[in-house]
């Protein structure tokens, strides 16, 4: 913390600061300046919040200069962590590929879809079964029904499965059935659901909020791993700007911040973050390059009649194309595939 | 719902797309055109999903013409919705303040506010006690005991009680304190907590979340409402933007469209609308004169010492003059006061 | 500036950096810390830029702490600065309505304009004669012959003309006319612009940038200011976000906060901040209850017919409404009117 | 264009709706619905501009169904422009690397540089004589005695030069030795320099503005082709959004619709899209197989002692690592090299 004091402050509200910093049980650190005097604080053991000097008089800003995360970084935990799971593993190097259909909408639906991203090389499969939409009349999921079919469908394919949860009613069932628990954009604040999910222990995949800082979202995972669950995955999925050509804007540059930053496996998900069905395989392209531990996409068999999302779904022929292509940019950045 | 046809597209696509319409029990009515051919969609009694459209053959794009939101709309419910409370009223046409602590950190802060609220004006008495954070390590509320110290100053002070409801968890326990439940802007699109509070009954004060169209905030409200509660209050607190003089970025030029569309009470936060506590008394007259049914002020009897939110809170006497300036801009554009 | 070193920094590093920052004739100041060590640099007599410092190897980051503008700030010149104008001025704490059309079209338009506006209280008449236009095949403006028509408007009503300079091009000749130059918002940072408008001496209004921050935007002033000329108004008129429900987002938050930190006058144009007719009069009371300098609105004897912006031009009943109303919100807060 | 009439809509004003359409020389086609009217123009050569028909009474809604741009859309020119220099060729399918100093600083810096990019794989050198900077007291760049360098520098190593042009003034001077024009971000809406530009007739690269949607960078295009010269680069290089971590949001997602929509090459700059100098190559590589027609990065001998920009400069070792990366990337999508 470093608390800038204004030109015009005088000796006494410069001493009463460095009280203040005496009294929280920390060291004040005058620094003598031309214009005006800073004061570094120094004996604190996690971050400080600036509101507790910014009110005082003659302060003209308190500075934050570590940060707020701890668990979730680089610097508490320098090698990345695996998520292992039944015959494959997110994070650590390879090349992760989760894919299914937006909603689960029927058993021919899913089980299909299922066998195609198999056969193509995915090791995860997604789909929703709890659908949280804007609108209260929108289709809102197949619930109990949906996540046993993801179940027949891992059965199957032997494929591991990812799905959302939506709250914390219904995380028990959810996590019954789910090897990897989903927590959308719009609950990456849920902050109860963060901690139940951490309670938990079970793999969860956090994905950013719309308009959350990177910084946001790590404290968000921080809230996981504090309840002792360090099984988290972050997935971005696009942000919010004022661009509306894309549905929102995927943020690939942070990619290779997080990977300096936190030991967390990292996917991106180019249909949410993209929204064109047309601009997904250019963009998972895009984020194996920009070197993720996985992706995430969806398939159905028939966009034009999917109950949710079919603007961004890929095709069956669309999903064959984007495997092979993918699967030469992996070699191309020397990544292992994922088991 | 407008389809407007590629200018490539073949006669045939065109005639997929009108018997697409007639499939769902639509009217298609063909405009042919220069360049191109858009078809109208009309029969439909909701609004359509351009999803339903957009990835056939030759279509270039899907155009919603009506609006999604129904039961929030003046156009189904014209005159204004006024949430009745022991003694007081908020909407149709009076100015309501809300004041009080950002969070409850003890008797005598609370009590001390509350009375002090209460004789310059303030007819709610708002308080924290589950606080929401971003980080897991920050203060979060006193919970019970600071539902139990906000009934205590009810009983002294006479006002109605306003609190945040952060989970469905503790929300039967909140209601049990609270007059009005209040949805923070990071639960906005919690559907769940929304449904919860639709079957409960009680007033809902909600919020915008940070990064929310105005729509998407309809839609909420419209999740609520369509439990069978009516009564819910908006509240404007500042959207995410790129700037960062002030936390977040109040939207006012959204009040006078708001009073257009929908016929709930819509309250301002200035103190959340900006942060900064020299900015919070300015933007409450701005929103007085923009034509609110209400603002929510953070107040505290020391700011430098308060454990949330110190840089945006007033102290008693910046309240005191908030007050008469308030009063002044009311009478100016010939409000009433709530009593 | 602070140097914060990396919690992995080794001593030849830290050296290194106070070797740099004593190269540049500055002096270091080092704060040890329990986790890191960070450096103070002082002796510097303006803004550092931090990029002098954040590659040096161990460096985890350089933080501002001085603010970069100077001669626009209020700690440079604490007295309000006051544009004098034949008859009128704006500034130092009197309210100033410029009103007039979007575009000159006609005479006949532009008189009665003018006319009407003046009847009804404001002082400074506005209308754009060279039309920046985000498409080439859009009404540009009438070029000289819109300056000639507000020079007669001038003559007939008394009021000083605010018009745009779009290029230094024709800067020669919009000053010839024009009493106040307008820079608009895709212009604020075209610096040759800033800097030959500095030189020439003649008041400048200048709007902000779209996305542009507070800070930016002072810096833009300086550009003008830095070149000899004080007389600078600066016009906030909205910023973009995610919302389309205004045509932007009217920032008045920022209000209160430049008056702190600037001596410059404050316009704001509710007309651009909304684009909305039906919210600019709301908007406009709220922008004086603000405590702003100024408001500028769009006026239009027929907006239904307009050639640019005609949804958010006021008819001339709805300006006349609107001076009712700001003249009570103006008394409401103390402020006299600009003679 | 497709006019929504407001549900309460009078036959009346149903009737001034399409007699305004007459008038205008176009034709309304009545859409008869279950809540409203909806009328259909038809019979416009270019797009209209919604403003027309929105302020008529009875109006809700005018939609804009054709797209404003003409010249630079694909549906007016399928085929890709390929811009001819020199001994190399930017567009058409093939990778171009544009790589050189943020700013010219000395002939040293600037020779041992090209010589360094073009060894390993550049066939475009950059660098700016001419810098628009956000403050009035940071380094403007050498001006003409730049200009100089970057020609000397194109004999010795053969490679075309691009290089800013900020204003109409000095447009003739750095057009004497430029190759490429390029328009720096700030000056995307610049229209008199777009219309310079766009008569002189040399290549130009139009850098996206910080805030600017997709169709108004078209527009901006549009505005430079229709002066008759068509030989236009697009170059994203980030948008400005809430996210702090990087300088910019680079946004990759809408290179795919842009291949889409327009025959003009796409480049992508890592450099001012990022700020983060370690994110640079992971970026390059994902814009390269996102599908661009070039990238352009900055390169500088000792970043830490840069004049401008140092944090997001790479090193010579950075970028040859950087050209071995991309050459598998390229190869991997069979994606050629210009020559």
């Amino acid at each position: 913390m470093l608390i800038v004091m204004s030109s015009s402050a005088t000796t006494e509200q410069i001493a009463a600061v460095r009280d203040r910093i005496r009294d929280l049980g920390f060291t004040p650190n005058e620094i003598p300046g031309a214009v005006r005097v800073a004061i570094g604080v120094t004996g604190n053991k996690s971050a400080l919040d600036p509101a507790l000097f910014n009110r005082l008089a003659g302060v003209q800003e308190a500075v934050a200069v570590s940060k707020p995360y701890k668990l979730v970084s680089r610097e508490v935990k320098p090698d990345d962590t695996v998520i292992e799971l039944q015959g494959t593993a997110i994070g650590g190097g390879s090349l992760t590929v989760m894919a299914g259909p937006c909603s689960v909408e029927s058993e021919e639906q899913t089980l299909t879809t299922a066998h195609h991203v198999r056969r193509h090389g995915a090791t995860i499969l997604r789909g929703g079964a709890f659908k949280p939409r804007t609108s209260p009349y929108d289709f809102q999921g197949l619930r109990e029904e949906g996540l046993r079919l993801l179940a027949r469908a891992r059965e199957e394919t032997g494929m591991p499965v990812i799905t959302e949860v939506k709250d914390t009613e219904t995380l028990e069932l959810v996590a019954k059935y789910a090897d990897i628990l989903q927590i959308g954009a719009r609950n990456m604040q849920n902050f109860s659901l963060l901690e139940a999910v951490g309670k938990l222990g079970k793999p969860v995949m956090l994905k950013r909020g719309l308009s959350s800082t990177v910084k946001e979202w790590l404290m968000a995972a921080e809230y996981i791993v504090a309840r002792g669950n360090y099984q988290v995955i972050l997935c971005e999925r696009g942000i919010r700007t004022f661009e509306t050509m894309t549905r929102n804007t995927l943020d690939l540059g942070i990619v290779p911040l997080l990977r300096q930053i936190t030991h967390l496996p990292v996917v991106v998900d180019p249909s949410h973050g993209t929204g064109v069905a047309t601009a997904v395989t250019p963009m998972t392209r895009a984020a194996v390059a920009a070197g993720v531990d996985g992706v995430m996409v969806e398939v159905h068999p028939d966009p034009a009649k999917a109950l949710s999302d079919g603007p961004q779904a890929l095709t069956f022929d669309m999903f064959e194309q984007l495997m092979q292509q993918v699967e030469r940019v992996r070699q191309a950045v020397g990544q292992p595939r994922a088991s």
